[in-house]
């Protein structure tokens, strides 16, 4: 740092000095001040924040007025002179000149710390005083100053928008004028009011929607920059009052000023002197420098502080830099605390601090060794969250997630049961899918450890389902009572490991294995979505030769069949009374006629309306979703247009569709309660079809389904829960895992599917609950907070499923390919934000366009690459095994991942898998367990290195979780 | 100005001392000596630029070297330690503390002016030899230090392709070796050879692609920092050397040495002092200190060269901004030469120099009072150009333009054709659009003023067309006749025109009418497009009431009339042989068949297909058009995949519409060649047919015409020469008029249709040949260089339309639907960059977040939108006229646009029209004249204020000035 400090006593007016000292090992002077002043009280407030106000003197029509000429909260704002408007927030640039002119305008003038201070003309009146004592001026002075500090403030507002509109024609300033005129309570000097500040806050300052910005228990900090004829020398002060107080129209909001700042100049230098302004008010607002200026105790401290500031200031080289462009507010900022914690003499505290609280999984997972250690700690840690899981849901944002995701499960449901009923000869069909999705969801979002994951169906239980039917029928034993045994005993394995705390082997997911599985299924579902749409144009053939000007050679006959090759002859008579031209295809083909002509095979039109219903609302939603990104309307439509774009976009194209009026394929659901197939019941009775050696039997299936289910549910909760994601309620693997089980049992006696966690809708779910600071200081930019966590949401959907039959008239209306759009969306949007997609993206880009990743900066791109070819072509892989038979065990190859992973380790040194992945658990757990040997309590989550390449790992471990902290991603 | 020079001779080591002086209202010292030594000799060569590059001491396996840690060519990259790659180009971040140590270390160190140096090691004897002459190191560490000083230096290089994924799987690092072991010069000192460093550059050097970033005139400077353990205080030299030397394998690139900074510091604060070096580095690329550094005469020069660079940086608060974020080279920097003129006394000299130089308006279009007088001047400024203006054109990007603009301009010819023949009962038609297309536009673009104008025929003319054969047919006249003798008169008046250099006039269009003009025909261009988009969708009707199940109700059946009624009953034999149900639509109508049926009325697909391809078409163009800014694929690809945009979505769509084989409207064009209309031949001959008062009557409608004409022409004509464009051969008004007359005649007398500027098409011209600077320096931003004037493009274009007879095999593959889409687009893109429609735009949006643009600084918002209202009701005027009969006149309504835009001059202040419009010319003329009478020669650009609001005014328009030209837009 720079130390520059030991003030030389140069207060000859005029002249601004500047002395370094010598660089010792040791803290400079400076520092040893502010350390002293900002150290020892660590337990007292936290000093407020300051609104700092500059204003500057003009003259108007012969009248003397303060004008505003820039605010800050955190970032300045300026008066544009000719725009009569607000600049938009910006870093305040400052020339180091002025910076070195405004230290020696402190080392000079005036400093009055805890002044009491009840009135302006009070203040002045001391000031002023001050001075004379001081002899920096003359009392002949006394008077005019004076009059010059009282004149009135115009600050710069905002107008309403119908005062504009009447505004409009006349070229009257924009300015307010903020002061009404009281009686002088000073002899008048001069034929005007000696004084133009009222007492109390006017009208305009009240009504200032500014205020909005300034946090509740914000001071203002008032500068005041003018020239002057009858100086001969600056006359400058800074007071700081003992308590804040409303110096009436002083400030442009009704906020107490704590200090004030005044700099009258003589003639000729104006500019340089507002750049004393901008000083003085961004060294105001600067956390460190509002610190020491509460804290001051006398003018050297402040001067110490400035140095501090002048320590740190970053410079930009003039010849690299436009000293015109205003800077936008940085995404982040260091925080004051970091910039602080240099006086409080550990400076590692902070750090280590920050690096211990990294590990979210491995607290949830921890083996307790207990008998279901694990539950019972879930249970403990989602208890007190219970009741804001509801009330928490009552948000605008809520109603769009909910009929997204809503939109998004009955498209499943109805796909799944539809594919399902095919596969049993219907003895679960879209019914049961409904059902078994509203049931189970409900149930899980009611109880689960983690409600943001949302229940569905899966493709490798829809395999398994074939398989068994088929095999129940070729062995003759009775298919449902085969699957409730299974179901039973499925269930008792999914107990057995909640008892035993196995989800911990979670935490041997690393990035890689996670990314690779969500990826795979963005995939399927971005796949399946085109697959669906492509299906349309099978489905619904293009006649590509047709010729409008033949349209006359285009028929499609119903002939009658030939009567004469006819065995039966007794339905003669009937089919003889038929109209054969009269029948539908359908009918035709019913009653045995054969159609006959060039356009049977063919479907004008609805292929191609379908595809503009597909493309167009996943464009449409793509299109929305950025919308908040843009500028127009106001800052509280924006994100609304966000939030609802999917539900704006599918009634967009609904009502396109209805206004077309083309028979698209709609959304069918069932509008009767009952199965789908006649001969089954609610209720699948658990004995008496089967001979007893089938409920035994039954558990090595089990077990397939046991393991199915567990990867599939405990890898989704891991994306869901994922870092990034920032969860605070904690998460509840164990708990999770109970409710599958029980919902399994349940689902197998009521003879309806099972449900797993979707890995892709409850990405979708997650996403488009994330919340973001509303920015309070201008400029200031708006955080990721996290995620709405509630259990509402979800609840809703599913109990929206449950009574789609009734919703039946409604949902009727919605063509399937707007729905297959969103579907498209879903698969696509959740590959965003993936580190694994980002890398991919790498590859196409040549190494000086791409993006400034933390990892890019430590890591040599070829070994970045190698690792993004090694998951594409596990993806690969994983993806032809997938169009085999083997995807019933689809989800059993994550472990293949796992054992990959873990290979990893031999080619990539843990240097750079720290960047690119996470370090395997092994290392951290070993240290544990060598700590808890030593039993060093002191060093609770304490990474102490054992040898020295785990020192390496950690420290890249720290540098990763600090990056990531400030926010580099 | 900071005036802090005069040097204290603090130079103890290790202290850094900076003492401001008093601030006179003279310069400072430092800037005295500057002005002496950069003021005096203006005449000299320009500094050489300077490459920089830092190396710092690194210990690897034991060996001492020299590692590349950042370059600077204008900005800072930096060598990634573990990416092994450079850091994106950045402007370099310093701290206010190394600024101040390395004017010490400049203070207290070595400083070698014009020392004369052959090699390395000599260098650094020299070095070495004078610091112990004065008596800053002791003798014995001269081994030591020169052993340091010659280790070899690693430079990071981008390796080839195949040579990084061979290297993939291997973990080495990225760095290549750049110097080869020679025996050593100097006695050994310890076991490893005294120097490493190769006389001549290596291979990797020589082979080094970043030569290419570096100016061909480039002189190195060279940055070593190092930490070594046997020094107790700093050792500092600063070297430059008499003559640029190459020196070994010091450099990455083989780019000769002038200038060698060397600090080896004791150990301890490595980052410090590295923060020296990139101090020293950043100043050594500034445009102004490298200036200072080649011109010093000693020590204090560089001081007072860093007391300058300091007085001008630009300081960034520390909590307001972090440290961290590298800072993206800004679009534009203020130039060295601006920085320099404080130094050359004339500060004003420059600005007024660059104010005088804003008007090629005026100078083009002056009254000159001769005959003929503008077209000579014209004449003799394209001239020069003209051999230019052919080799000019061989360019990639014009393979593009002439395909574009060609299928722009067949669309046209064939739409307007079309209409135009149903006008005149095919007197004029397809064929004849084209040929006067092909005809009118290539000598146009041979001989013209503005070879950038596209010729095209014009709405208003058609309407003209269509009554004017009305009359004629009502009347008896002869057609032709009358047209030919209404061309030769409104020829003449043209002439007229020209002689008088009546053009002048233009001078009068402001902005206001310009923007508002071209913002009218996008409009109309946009709504075409989507009109016959929509009139697809009544061309090919939609049946919209079909099911797909009852396709056998739908057929079509051609019934032969009813022959009892017919009364004519000899044709009946031969309507009897024919059968009906095998006829074609257009056949059984023709036979007087009658079409019945439920599917006679619909075309299926066509019209749906139809909008896929129109909408594609657009959305794809817009997409790659956008392709230049983003990330993927290598430099050289993205302008090119930009610049062909519209010819790769042409191809994709076509291929699409290939693919599905529906029977699409495609761009038919004539392939035969001979007039629409059999009974006219291709020369009118000028007698015969009409009275003799016909010919002289004829006047009348050719005074409309031509002012049709003239208005058309030369307002687009003003928008193609727009100061935005930065057209560097000038333009010429009357040249142009000269030939769009004779073209009229010509076209009448072979009865042609007449030609003149299209405004769409020709901004679609200029807008795609449209040239980027190639960025040199890493991080520099591309400026928009000018456009690519030349003649090829335009002749090409219409040479194709020539041939399209012989092209039309080809053409027909095209459906119109996606011609359509690039109609659109052309609208749509003609009507980005109108400061018009960003000012609509901002109306949407709500204060805070519109963008910095400098009218928004300057005029307040209500004043902006008053202005963009006014506009915005004008045009909407316009538009109505323009559906009503008044479409005829409707070039000449741009007048009453003018007439509004002077009594805008009553509304709004001078001030604010000089921000959102021009200044009409009327003071300027008057002042001019003014000045004509003093005979103030000396003066000759001059726009000495005469009154007070002129002097206003003119200062608005510096400003405006002042700020495009800084990059304000």
């Amino acid at each position: 740092r720079l130390r520059q400090a030991q003030k030389n006593n140069d207060t000859q007016t005029g002249k601004f000095s500047i002395t370094s000292l010598p660089v010792h090992l040791t803290v400079s002077p400076a520092a040893e001040r502010l350390r002293y002043i900002l150290g020892d009280d660590e337990d007292t407030m936290p000093t407020p924040t300051l609104f700092t106000e500059m204003d500057t003197l003009q003259q108007e029509d012969d009248e003397l007025e303060w004008r505003e000429s820039a605010r800050w909260v955190k970032f300045e704002e300026k008066v544009e002179e000719g725009g009569e408007r607000w600049s938009k927030p910006h870093v305040s640039t400052l020339s180091l000149h002025s910076l070195f002119e405004l230290r020696t305008c402190l080392q000079t003038g005036t400093v009055l710390l805890d002044l009491e201070g009840y009135s302006l003309p009070q203040i002045i009146d001391d000031v002023i005083e001050r001075q004379i004592e001081e002899g920096l001026i003359g009392p002949e002075l006394r008077d005019k100053i004076s009059f010059v500090l009282l004149r009135k403030h115009r600050h710069q507002t905002k107008k309403p928008i119908h005062r504009s509109l009447a505004d409009l024609g006349k070229s009257g300033s924009g300015v307010s004028e903020c002061s009404i005129f009281i009686s002088p309570s000073i002899p008048t000097h001069t034929s005007r009011s000696m004084n133009d500040i009222a007492d109390t806050p006017s009208t305009d300052q009240l009504k200032n929607k500014f205020m909005k910005k300034i946090p509740r228990d914000a001071e203002a900090s008032n500068v005041l920059v003018g020239e002057v004829d009858f100086l001969e020398k600056p006359f400058v002060a800074f007071v700081r009052l003992s308590q804040a107080t409303t110096l009436g129209g002083l400030t442009e909001v009704p906020v107490p000023t704590r200090f004030l700042f005044v700099l009258l100049e003589p003639p000729g230098k104006a500019k340089s002197y507002n750049e004393i302004g901008r000083a003085i008010a961004t060294l105001m607002v600067d956390d460190l420098f509002s610190d020491v200026a509460y804290k001051a105790r006398d003018r050297e401290d402040l001067i110490a502080g400035i140095d501090e500031f002048l320590d740190e200031v970053i410079v930009l080289p003039p010849g690299e830099w436009d000293p015109k462009i205003r800077i936008e507010p940085p995404k982040k900022i260091p925080s004051a605390d970091q910039r602080k914690s240099v006086f409080s003499l550990n400076e590692l505290g902070q750090m280590n601090g920050t690096a211990g609280g990294g590990g979210p999984l491995g607290e949830e997972l921890a083996y307790t060794g207990r008998f279901c250690g694990g539950l019972f700690l879930d249970i403990k840690r989602k208890l007190p969250w219970y009741l804001s899981d509801i009330y928490e849901g009552f948000h605008i944002q809520s109603i769009s997630v909910v009929l997204f995701i809503y939109l998004g499960c009955i498209t499943n449901a109805i796909t799944f049961g539809g594919l399902l009923g095919d596969a049993t000869d219907n003895y679960q069909g879209v019914m049961e899918s409904f059902l078994g999705t509203a049931l189970a969801g409900t149930v899980f979002c009611l109880f689960s450890g983690q409600p943001l994951i949302i229940l569905s169906s899966m493709g490798p239980i829809l395999i398994f389902e074939k398989l068994l039917y088929e095999f129940s029928k070729n062995n003759g034993i009775d298919y449902m009572e085969l699957r409730l045994w299974i179901g039973i005993h499925s269930c008792v394995q999914c107990l057995f490991l909640v008892a035993t705390d196995a989800s911990y082997i979670i935490k041997y997911m690393t990035r890689f294995t996670e990314e690779g599985f969500s990826s795979l299924i963005s995939f399927i579902f971005i796949s399946d979505a085109i697959k669906k749409m492509v299906g349309t144009f099978k489905y619904y053939p293009i006649n590509i030769d047709f010729k409008p000007d033949y349209v006359t050679a285009y028929k499609c006959e119903c002939l009658a069949p030939d009567t004469s090759k006819s065995i039966l002859g007794i339905d003669l008579n009937w089919t003889n009374t038929l109209d054969w031209t009269q029948l539908s295809k359908k009918e035709c083909v019913k009653y045995g006629g054969s159609l006959v002509g060039k356009s049977c095979k063919y479907v004008p039109d609805l292929a191609l309306m379908s595809f503009i219903l597909f493309f167009g609302t996943y464009t449409m939603t793509v299109t929305l979703k950025k919308f908040k990104f843009s500028r127009y309307f106001p800052t509280k439509v924006r994100p609304l247009i966000s939030d609802f774009s999917i539900f704006m976009s599918i009634m967009t194209f609904v009502g396109l569709d209805m206004l077309i009026g083309l028979e698209t394929p709609k959304l069918i659901v069932p509008t009767e309660f009952k199965p789908t197939r006649a001969d089954r019941g609610w209720f699948v009775m658990p004995f008496g079809k089967n001979p007893w050696w089938v409920y035994l039997a039954s558990s090595v299936p089990a077990l397939l389904v046991t393991i199915l289910i567990f990867m599939d549910q405990q890898i989704s909760a891991v994306i869901v829960n994922r870092k990034e994601n920032k969860l605070k309620k904690g998460c509840g693997y164990h708990l999770d895992l109970l409710w599958v089980g029980f919902l399994m049992v349940a689902c197998s006696f009521m003879g309806l599917p099972w449900y797993v966690a979707a890995t892709v809708i409850s990405i979708a779910h997650i996403d488009s609950l994330k919340m973001e600071s509303e920015s309070s200081a201008p400029g200031e930019q708006p955080q990721f907070l996290g995620v709405r966590e509630q259990r509402l949401t979800g609840i809703l959907v599913f109990v929206l499923t449950g009574v789609s039959i009734f919703l039946a008239p409604i949902l009727q209306f919605i063509p399937m390919p707007v729905l297959y759009g969103v579907f498209l969306y879903m698969g696509v949007a959740s590959l965003s934000g993936i580190q694994f997609w980002d890398r991919i993206k790498l590859i196409m880009m040549p190494a000086k366009h791409q993006p400034d990743f933390s990892y890019l900066r430590q890591v040599p791109l070829r070994r970045v690459h190698l690792f993004t070819l090694v998951q594409i072509v596990c993806l690969a892989v994983l993806w032809i095994l997938k169009s085999t038979f083997l995807a019933i065990i689809f989800p059993i190859m994550i472990l293949g991942l796992m054992v990959i992973r873990k290979m990893l380790d031999m080619v990539f040194s843990q240097h750079d898998l720290a960047w690119l992945d996470d370090i395997l658990p092994e290392k951290e757990k070993k240290k544990k367990e060598d700590e808890k040997k030593n039993t060093k309590k002191d060093k609770k989550k304490g990474k102490g290195g054992d040898d020295s390449e785990d020192v390496s790992v950690l420290v890249a471990r720290l540098f990763k979780e600090r990056h990531r902290l400030l926010g580099f991603k």
